[in-house]
């Protein structure tokens, strides 16, 4: 074993534009929906480095490429790492692409170095983003058996059913159970993403350490007030739901800027019949909550559903809140987060704890390992945009602290050892 | 002249149940859309009364229906009265149609009686309302010479030009100049109509002394904020479209409550990209602004560009007024409203001075004549709508004193010695 071996920065980055070049649009961003033509090339393109590297490849029955490089001890649970290979619409050249592609790297590294002690799985997930309105981490939950009947079968926006695009794509949608890691098998699973925020570069920092992915409660607060003639109806006899609506959104920013979550959004402001010469009659507001606490969460929640009613009785307006989804946070794992902070450390590198308030493949993973994420600056915070961008240094940065983080997690206590979360 | 002669309820009532029977919808309400085949049948049976009570009955190129019956002493004008034939989809039963067969009652009690010493000019105007997209207040333009060339080639939601609506509905674009009305050709005008708000009903009132039809002003506050994701953009990093749409929209509500206007609203309310998952990054306010002084409206339209500005500072997002429609208010005669204030005290009947918050034909024809308003209660305020109704007793209470107010403006001084307004 060579620890001094280091990654090519040369080749990392020249790699991440070979693969941004696949579905390369002509804005300068990157279009490689799940399942397509786009999206399998961009696989067999990361298949071909593993390769290279002398790792074991498969692609599953889930379009899950995979890499396995054996390790020299024999020890059971491999260590995993990589990102999700397809993008939204127009996206940039790195949400997903750069966490494969350092993995490659770090695997390249490895490899030629005498690997580590535990087995290293280098994933290139499929289907993280949902896109065309098919079920997102799609790839991630076939491998912990997450993939239901119900999925397969619903029609995407497209009309075409997941079942559909998978034999569409080389994947067996009737094999799935194929693709299903069995428990033990990862020791424990890495993750590098840019940020898709602008923490990090609003305070010049190098690496995020993800301490948790926030949970997220969507919900809808509808409000019924009297549609009525906006010249004829004084103004002490409305029921006016875009008032209503008004207080709502205040209410929801306040969940969040007095401390209550950390984020809370009203992206869906939506006034009916929505036209200028009547008062509204029906508003909706969608909500989005977030907080790496589901305590939090719920708390926020509970607090809505009393601003609720008291925005209704001031205003004359029946004021409800309509469930819609929640997915609870999830927590890194503290040992595998500290051999971030260690590598990042050892490399000189500046770091900040923040959670992540994007959803990602590792959440799906948490059940079945110790899971940690590594962060690094996106300039400006953009994301899903062909406007994203990351340094190239701070992108060497990230991957040179993602094979000392392994490096680190390899020398752990065996992950069968270690207590459940 | 017979002056105790009175109208005679029970064919009030049953021609207006008659003119309801007219594109009668399924819900218990009325569409009588301008240039459909239940506009020209209800057109038509209004003919077929003014005929019945012995006036001259002309249909002109716009498709306005005219009874004239001549006065006893020839003075020159006529005292016009009517309303509207047309209506609104699922329309209720009264709206136009109250006016125009309260004139018909109206006539037909005067026409037995000797008439006026003026003509007597009942109306039954066509297209108040704009169904289709279609200009509104076509009809009264017409006479007035405001039809343009324009409005006649434009095309209506349906993409039919209005020329070809009044062709195919026995009008005619090419004669459009035959049906103005010359200078000098009416002493007065007064229309009765049910008042679309609540203002009577609530106070138990019997009759509206319309002061004036207020103006309007539309316009779209447009917010420029920066679209971002909803879980990874910390709270001070937001410049939120839908916060500062919620802010506008209590500004524009605050205009009236604070004294500024009449009545101020927000009835479209709209964010873009409008999902829940991304801040908002634009959203449009579509504002309406009335009152009966220009001057008071203009002052709001000034507060409100004060408002975006500070909104804007305050939630780091561009905030524009951009500007819309602007209709000036038109006062009533006080000439003529002081003869429906008399000719209501006269009757016993409990009465207001108020505006109108909704456009009418009378105010296009302020330009040529002097005008006046009469207004019934609405039960619960309700327009447009099915559910529009008026108490019987206050259809009765109306037309009786309509038939009062053309009585005292019969004998005012003659309109060509009145001071222009």
């Amino acid at each position: 074993m060579t620890p001094e071996a280091d990654v090519d920065a040369g080749r990392l980055l020249r790699r991440l534009d070979e693969l941004a070049a696949v579905g390369a649009t002509a804005s300068g961003g990157v279009t490689r929906l799940a399942y397509s033509r786009e999206d399998v090339a961009g696989r067999e393109l990361v298949a071909g480095w593993l390769r290279e590297a002398g790792l074991d490849v498969t692609v599953d029955a889930a379009g899950n490429v995979l890499g396995r490089l054996p390790g020299h001890a024999g020890l059971p649970g491999a260590l995993g790492t990589g990102s999700h290979v397809d993008s939204v619409v127009e996206a940039g050249a790195l949400d997903g692409a750069y966490g494969v592609v350092a993995a490659v790297e770090v695997a390249t590294v490895l490899a030629a170095s005498g690997g580590l002690a535990h087995d290293l799985l280098v994933v290139g997930f499929s289907n993280e983003e949902g896109a065309r309105g098919t079920p997102g981490m799609a790839g991630s939950l076939a491998v912990v058996g997450g993939l239901t009947p119900l999925h397969l079968a619903t029609p995407d926006d497209e009309g075409v059913p997941l079942a559909e695009r998978l034999r569409g794509s080389g994947g067996d949608p009737d094999a799935l159970a194929s693709a299903r890691w069995a428990p033990g098998s990862l020791a424990g699973w890495v993750e590098l993403h840019v940020e898709q925020g602008p923490v990090l570069a609003d305070r010049d920092l190098r690496i995020g350490v993800v301490t948790a992915i926030t949970g997220r409660v969507t919900l809808d607060v509808v409000v019924t007030g009297v549609a009525n003639h906006a010249g004829t109806t004084p103004m002490p006899a409305r029921r006016d739901a875009a008032v209503a609506a008004a207080h709502v959104v205040l209410a929801v920013q306040e969940l969040a800027t007095s401390g209550g979550v950390r984020v809370a959004t009203t992206g869906v402001v939506r006034t009916e019949p929505g036209v200028r010469n009547v008062v509204a009659g029906r508003a909706v507001v969608g909500v989005d909550l977030r907080d790496e606490s589901d305590e939090r969460v719920d708390a926020a929640v509970a607090a809505l559903h009393e601003h609720a009613a008291r925005i209704g009785a001031a205003t004359g307006t029946d004021v409800r809140v309509v469930p819609g989804s929640q997915v609870p946070a999830v927590a890194m794992d503290p040992g595998l987060a500290r051999c971030v902070t260690d590598a990042a450390d050892s490399l000189g590198l500046t770091r900040l704890d923040l959670p992540s308030g994007a959803g990602h493949d590792t959440q799906v993973l948490a059940p079945l390992t110790p899971v940690a994420m590594i962060f690094v600056p996106s300039i400006d915070g953009v994301s899903h945009s062909p406007a994203e961008r990351t340094a190239p240094d701070d992108l060497v940065h990230g991957t040179r602290t993602l094979l000392a983080t392994l490096r680190r997690a390899d020398t752990l206590p065996r992950a069968d050892t270690v207590p459940p979360r």
